[in-house]
């Protein structure tokens, strides 16, 4: 399938430094992917997908993510026509054609389209397609420096009973309105609540409050994030207390720290919660402590992979 | 922008009776109509779609549509850079390219891309694309001569605290997984419950049942659908009762006839709801009557324009 495309890109042709993608068999710049507008990807967002980082040109826990997107698709009953090994080739490829030692990849299966004529989901086929691009940072580094505002919504998060938070979905207009809103309100950030006001998570990261001598995140109907088990993992090499149970928007109010995670940015931030400075109004050093820890994790093997890039 | 385009499908040419679309300023054959992998309405699903039937040669309700799909665009703060006139334009472009007198068109508007190495949703530049393919119908005509089956599901519709339902939106996995289920059941239509475990709706119908001498359908939490407002307009033109209200699953389990309501098909009886037959286990006579009073309507000019084949 690829030998040939690989000797072009060894021969430094074929590299595309803004993105390179996997669509329909073959890798193309990513500004080529396209989907059918008929798929149901889109038009029901019958998907699922995962994302996956590259620092200093090393996987952060590849495994673990592709072990995560091998669930969803199974829990919506999705086959992406590609074996594990398969898929992974596929996410070393898109990276080795963009090039970039700093890179988000994204890989998705949808639903497709069913047989011409047919509503039956049964008869649709499904398909597999992947990404690399430049990375991505939720909250960018000069936020982070400083700290990033966050809002908490009025915007009730789409629950459990209705779409498994497990099977990370593209399910975000609950997110996205939400989002707009806390613009509205002068925030960078927003956190979304659940049915009975607890705190949930924002769009594609999850939260965490240092209250009452320990940090606190939701134990319950948010997606059980990569970089949120790096945390849990972290704060119990380094001896910070930490419980995973219910975060009330009022702990959120009075945390001493608050940080968010995830994929796109690792641990970072968050210095303003509903207008008012969080502790200080300035990064904290339990933060600074795990987000150190987090980036040293990129260079041990144990939780990295060095990208074939020949 | 179409006039030379215009010249081709009176001649003959660009006449695409698979389907017909319109994507970045032009027309195409719908197998080419794709949408970029990294377009928010994908990765986010922040987009929000009308669909409007044509039935020999007619738009059916074209204004109603239009205003829906205007009001969804204006809830979700998109532009899809065209006014009303030139989306119907395009509307009318499509099935003429397509060449088709019985055709389902759908147009959607979708977030777009943020800027380069931005996520802020005010940065992204909307889309919009439409495209015209073959009548579809949501229970085929064999289905709806003997009626359809319905199973009543477990998973929990997507609330209206999360997602607007009065905004058409494509947050169709809770309705997805549960057709799954029917499926699994030996159904071939699902109906989902709010958590309240009150009747809400199916993927793409509302629905009906004829209880205690009144039709009663669920009065929210569903979308407004067009042909639902048909089916209010004609119970009452044909002296049928008619209420809007709390329908439970109670109701519909003991219902005298059951029928669903979509633009992809129209209205449409269901015969068997959880494996049980309703009343007498065939299409009703209060049914026929309206689906036939809806059908005639087709040709009332007060409800439908003439598509502008040439």
């Amino acid at each position: 399938m690829t030998k040939a495309a690989d000797a072009g890109v060894a021969a430094g042709r074929d590299r595309w430094p803004a993105g390179a993608a996997w669509m329909e068999g073959s890798y193309c710049p990513v500004e080529e992917a396209k989907i059918s507008v008929l798929d149901l990807g889109l038009t029901r967002s019958d998907c699922t997908y995962d994302v996956v980082h590259v620092w200093r040109g090393r996987f952060y826990r590849l495994d673990a993510h592709l072990d995560r997107f091998s669930a969803s698709m199974a829990r919506l009953r999705l086959d992406p026509g590609l074996d594990r090994a398969g898929i992974e080739a596929i996410v070393h490829g898109c990276v080795r054609r963009a090039g970039l030692r700093e890179a988000y990849v994204s890989m998705t299966c949808t639903r497709g389209r069913t047989a011409v004529g047919s509503r039956d989901l049964r008869t649709a086929t499904n398909t597999f397609h992947c990404f690399a691009i430049p990375f991505v940072w939720i909250s960018t580094p000069d936020q982070q420096a400083s700290g990033a505002s966050l809002w908490i919504s009025q915007v009730t998060r789409i629950p459990p009973q209705s779409v498994d938070p497990a099977v990370k979905n593209y399910h975000w207009l609950d997110l996205d309105m939400a989002l707009l809103d806390a613009y509205d309100h002068g925030a960078q950030l927003v956190v979304l609540r659940d049915l009975t006001g607890a705190i949930t998570e924002g769009p594609g990261f999850n939260v965490f409050a240092y209250v009452d001598g320990r940090w606190l995140t939701p134990a319950a109907g948010t997606l059980e994030g990569i970089t949120r088990r790096s945390v849990i993992e972290l704060a119990s090499e380094v001896g910070q207390p930490l419980e995973q149970g219910l975060l009330t928007a009022g702990d959120l109010r009075r945390a001493a720290e608050v940080l968010i995670t995830s994929t796109a940015g690792g641990i970072m931030p968050v210095t303003v919660v509903d207008g008012r400075p969080v502790g200080t109004g300035t990064p904290g050093p339990l933060t600074a402590q795990l987000r150190d820890r987090y980036w040293a994790r990129h260079e041990d093997p144990q939780y990295s992979t060095p990208v074939r890039y020949n």
